[in-house]
């Protein structure tokens, strides 16, 4: 285990130093001195190879993945990211893999301003979890609960295309080659919508990540918030790539169950309606409105305004 | 994995509520009100199945210890535990398991007032990874770097009892049968030393909890404040039974060298010696003095007064 010593080097490198961190790695806790006003929101996610990733993703794209899914469960918390905690357990010490984890890891780190304040190194079969925190102004999270009926529903980005390039890993669909490359960036390097939910503070009245499949995770405000909704399968933001790939019937459920998106899924009443797009088509968030909430306690879909009923994975967890 | 999703149904019925958690489990992250005039102390340390503790390991032993460890952390700074988050990777859902895991974290939880704010679940390897957060008053952390030469030397309970029980397990050792359960015990269910460390935030110059064995973790603190030590080996707190199963000469190979005590290895001045052991035995801590820093740069040991050479595990940790 005497190698397992050498791999905390590789973790004390890095370019962030937060004001607020008082005492970073390196003795028994980590210190940090939390802003007045402020909460601080905490989310922990776990990946295991070969469940979370492919046991042949690049150790690159691990590292940005393994804090990607937490910053994007910030987001959805309209939090500002600020301090990370890593427990990884390793096979083996591998030199190589460790320097591309750690660059993957820490290009976002510091893109975000994020300082990796501790966590522990342990020898085991390949996982990574991820302890991350951030800020958000009292009285302003967004939370799964408020969303009202009559609510407009909107997701930012394009949904299923994660979900393409790991059907094509698994070889279940055949890809044309030049779209292989940016289906699988999609899927080894989700961008988190950190900005997008700081913004959404002041104007959605609830917020999730995708990251179970859209049907799934707006179970999951119907279900906080006590109320339906109606998705236009029409209006769904998919891919060209997925369309082409797939066709139109497949692609939309893979936009509805697929998973692995981490964009976010939110609602915004009729008031604020206008406000949210203007701000966040001024800050270059792609977004689409693709339903709308109501009183059923399900969630139905339409296409062509009629309805039409869906079967996909996932839904039970509401129902 | 839909069994996972009851799996959270284990983890949502807790007793502790504290005042300054303002969300728990079941947004994307939990949200929690700090404290001012307070720092945040964080940790987060992985047991892994096999490595951390033997396969067979009972799963309350294991719920126990994922918390004990932590707070150990915890209590080296001198803080109060408030908050963990889980990452439970399980290889299957079993009922029973998870019930008898929960029985021993909760109890811990419950008994320092600590609330279970989130977490993960996944499918994959036994690991449970858990990342504790307590609060120090502003300027009063207990750090491994403050250790002065002249500087007196302690560490609470017994040492070596948790590595005789790891023998025993692995058929190194025979243990008198009426020894065998309170030495398991000691492995299974350490007792974190948090209101010690809490004391000692007014005393000691330096702390570290016993981990990776006190020589190990000796060198950290005598690496983090650039001094040495030497240690009187005649005054070891060695349990009866420790001694008189393995002779002295290995009960104190084991005590410097074996791990997983959790007991707190701290440093006192000359000034504070009096009053710290006052304050501590009126709170009924066991704690022994077993040595003194000086300007050495390096461990030595003494016994009958006289140098000896020790050749134990985790030494090269400082050398």
């Amino acid at each position: 285990m005497k190698e397992f010593n050498l791999i905390k080097r590789f973790f004390t490198e890095q370019v962030t130093n937060r004001k607020d961190v008082v005492l970073g790695i390196g003795d028994d806790c980590a210190l940090i001195s939390p802003p007045e006003r402020q909460h601080i929101a905490i989310t922990t996610d776990t990946l295991v190879s070969g469940v979370h990733f492919p046991v042949n993703t690049s150790p690159r794209a691990i590292g940005h993945k393994s804090i990607a899914v937490n910053l994007s469960d910030l987001a959805a918390m309209g939090a500002e990211p600020a301090w990370v905690s890593l427990a990884l357990t390793l096979p083996e010490f591998n030199e190589q893999w460790l320097t591309e984890f750690c660059a993957g890891l820490f290009e976002l780190c510091e893109y975000y301003n994020i300082q990796l304040i501790g966590g522990d190194t342990t020898q085991g079969p390949l996982s990574i979890t991820v302890t991350a925190q951030g800020l958000v102004p009292i009285d302003t999270p967004l939370r799964r609960s408020g969303a009202k009926a009559g609510d407009w529903v909107y997701v930012t980005g394009e949904l299923g295309d994660a979900a393409l390039a790991l059907k094509h890993l698994q070889d279940e669909v055949v890809i044309e080659s030049s779209f292989v490359e940016p289906i699988l960036t999609k899927l080894d390097f989700p961008k988190p919508r950190v900005l997008a939910g700081q913004i959404l503070r002041e104007y959605a009245s609830s917020a999730i990540d995708l990251s179970d499949g859209l049907i799934s995770d707006l179970g999951h405000i119907c279900h906080s918030s006590g109320v339906g909704a109606n998705i236009v399968l029409d209006a769904l933001p998919l891919s060209n790539i997925l369309v082409d790939t797939l066709g139109l019937e497949q692609a939309i459920e893979l936009a509805l169950a697929g998973g692995d998106d981490y964009e976010l899924l939110f609602t915004v009443s009729e008031d604020n309606k206008v406000g949210m797009e203007t701000v966040l088509a001024n800050a270059g968030i792609p977004l689409t409105c693709i339903g709308q909430m109501n009183t059923s306690e399900k969630i139905t879909t339409t296409m062509d305004n009629k309805a039409i009923s869906i079967n996909v994975k996932g839904f039970e967890h509401f129902s």
